[in-house]
């Protein structure tokens, strides 16, 4: 199959043998898979990424050295069963999956493994007790959004919102643009976000935002603080670049909560001091529970969860390394899809 | 009146003039003060600590190049009343006290202010309403650990500690030991702790550890493992230097909270990622409230707390700079306390 690969640091596009089913699997053909910025990131630090999850005593165990088919964010047809394997899925069916191949005692992140494909090709096995179905009429594009949603729902729901309390958005990518939509899902109000971009800003807005900031202007602790008063903060850092804890810590109304959704995979710098001084805390979030995946696919298909206007281009595989470069300066790109199928 | 003076961040013994209470407020005599390692910090970070909480935006405004008398853990006998300033307290009685004087719009933080001095020195000015009148028979020099038993129990408060939470106290200095006395007065059970000196670890199962290690021979977290098994855990960083955050994160199992409750005032390096892929959470930790500081006087008054064995010395204000040398490398030390009556 043809594939977007990550070789020697750089991505290529090139044949790769097809993945095969086991027993409990499912091969799949991917029909629409989003960019990450984790991506972004893994092609640029690959090496701190794989050095930190060991030592935070993770199974993820991947070898920079080796050929990797990125891509975890995907909706896909089912194309046959492995043996032994039952499922209410048929070939021709889609479906969504959590990125996640259990080959014991192996848990494999699909996306990054080095032993079996993710999204950035034309053909993936997944476990088929993980797939979920793509409830009619929902789109197939739309569906690839679930598992970035999901990110969002879940730093939310790790927030423990209070009534009282106001939620700052800092950087609207597209996990600021899920939080943001998973607080007002939740009906928060008001949201209060901040990114440089125009674009992203606008995006803001539609998927839910009340006051919108641009910081170049106004730093986003004052736009908070004409939003909300004093109720108290929480804070959900979704940059994910150095600088930006010791940079919320600093700005954090007393006793605010910092929930850490943006993934920096570089050493950090922070002045313990200042989080003392205010009593500040930090949630650090990763990923979402099975079933608040199921819940955002729930929410995007009944409607609840508008994910439209984050689709801000498609792209087939040959294209991937362009578009890559395209979201280092995102400009006016929130969520791009790579649909190995187009030509 | 003679004290011990911080000037040119050195400590000399001097005599300066003696403070005069206003309205609503006493003027008394130290009985005893204990020694605060945030004492020795601030004799080698002053402008660290001045600066941090200036950029967290505390009313804090110690000027390093100015005099100060620090001594914040204080038992102290009324001398006198200021001018129209009535309280339930008469000459002679022994009081203890946050050590905070409001003088609007200041708020002078007794033991870090320029314009009125803490307990190193022979007289200080106190509110008057901040005074709580020592229980009779309670003994001055226990009275006069009300302040670091607070700051123990205000950790443990803010640490919200379910059932099958158990804790891993890190660093068993004054501040862990009296972490481990507010989760002993908790009923948590097993508490773990661990500390390099032989005598923080005979202290700390004196307060009250159930399991305590010696990090030279374990890690600490291997204590803790055997002990809590897959129980949730909750550490408490009670070192407080540089290293220690991203060192507790690395070690910490999946989803713990770590309560900082150590006073790092330098910058410090962190490995967000580690954080991340284990959805950690920092709880950084200050002080304690009224209600909170009274609690401990009255576990300490009718015996729930028993801090005698944490008293290791006492000094003369003379005393003073040679026992700063010796708690920086603390061995056998716990609390000095100094009473400035001594000769």
């Amino acid at each position: 199959m043809r594939a977007v690969v990550m070789r020697d640091r750089k991505l290529v596009v090139d044949s790769v043998p097809d993945p095969v089913p086991g027993p409990g699997e499912a091969l799949v053909r991917t029909l629409a898979c989003g960019i990450c910025g984790s991506d972004l990131h893994a092609l640029d630090h690959a090496d701190a990424m794989v050095e930190a999850a060991r030592e935070a005593g993770s199974p993820f165990a991947l070898d920079p050295e080796r050929d990797l088919v990125m891509g975890h964010e995907f909706c896909v047809e089912v194309v046959d069963l492995g043996p032994a394997t039952t499922s209410r899925l048929r070939p021709g069916d889609r479906a969504v999956s959590m990125p996640v191949l259990l080959r014991p005692p192996r848990i494999e992140p699909v996306g990054y493994s080095n032993d079996v494909p993710g999204g950035y090709g034309e053909l993936m096995v997944l476990g088929a007790g993980f797939l979920l179905p793509v409830p009619n009429g929902l789109a197939t594009e739309h569906a690839a959004l679930t598992e970035p949603m999901a990110v969002g729902l879940h730093a939310v729901e790790m927030a423990r919102l209070g009534k009282a309390d106001v939620p700052l958005v800092v950087g609207c990518g597209p996990v600021g643009l899920a939080v943001i939509t998973a607080l007002r899902l939740r009906g928060a109000e008001p949201i209060v976000a901040s990114d440089f971009s125009p674009a992203r800003r606008r995006l803001a807005t539609t998927m839910g935002a009340h006051v919108v900031n641009d910081p170049a202007e106004t730093p986003a602790i004052e736009a908070f603080r004409a939003a909300a008063g004093l109720r108290p903060a929480v804070l959900f850092e979704c940059v994910g670049v150095p600088g930006m804890i010791d940079r919320l810590m600093k700005d954090a109304p007393r006793a605010a909560r910092i929930v850490v959704a943006g993934v920096c995979m570089e050493e950090d710098r922070i002045r313990p001091m200042i989080a003392i001084n205010k009593e500040l805390s930090l949630q650090f979030v990763l990923g979402y529970a099975p079933h608040e995946f199921a819940a955002t696919l729930n929410a995007i298909a009944d409607g609840r969860i508008d994910v439209a206007p984050l689709i801000t281009d498609r792209v087939g595989l040959d294209d991937v390394p362009d578009a890559f470069e395209r979201l280092r300066s995102p400009g006016d790109q929130a969520k791009i899809l790579v649909e190995p199928w187009r030509r």
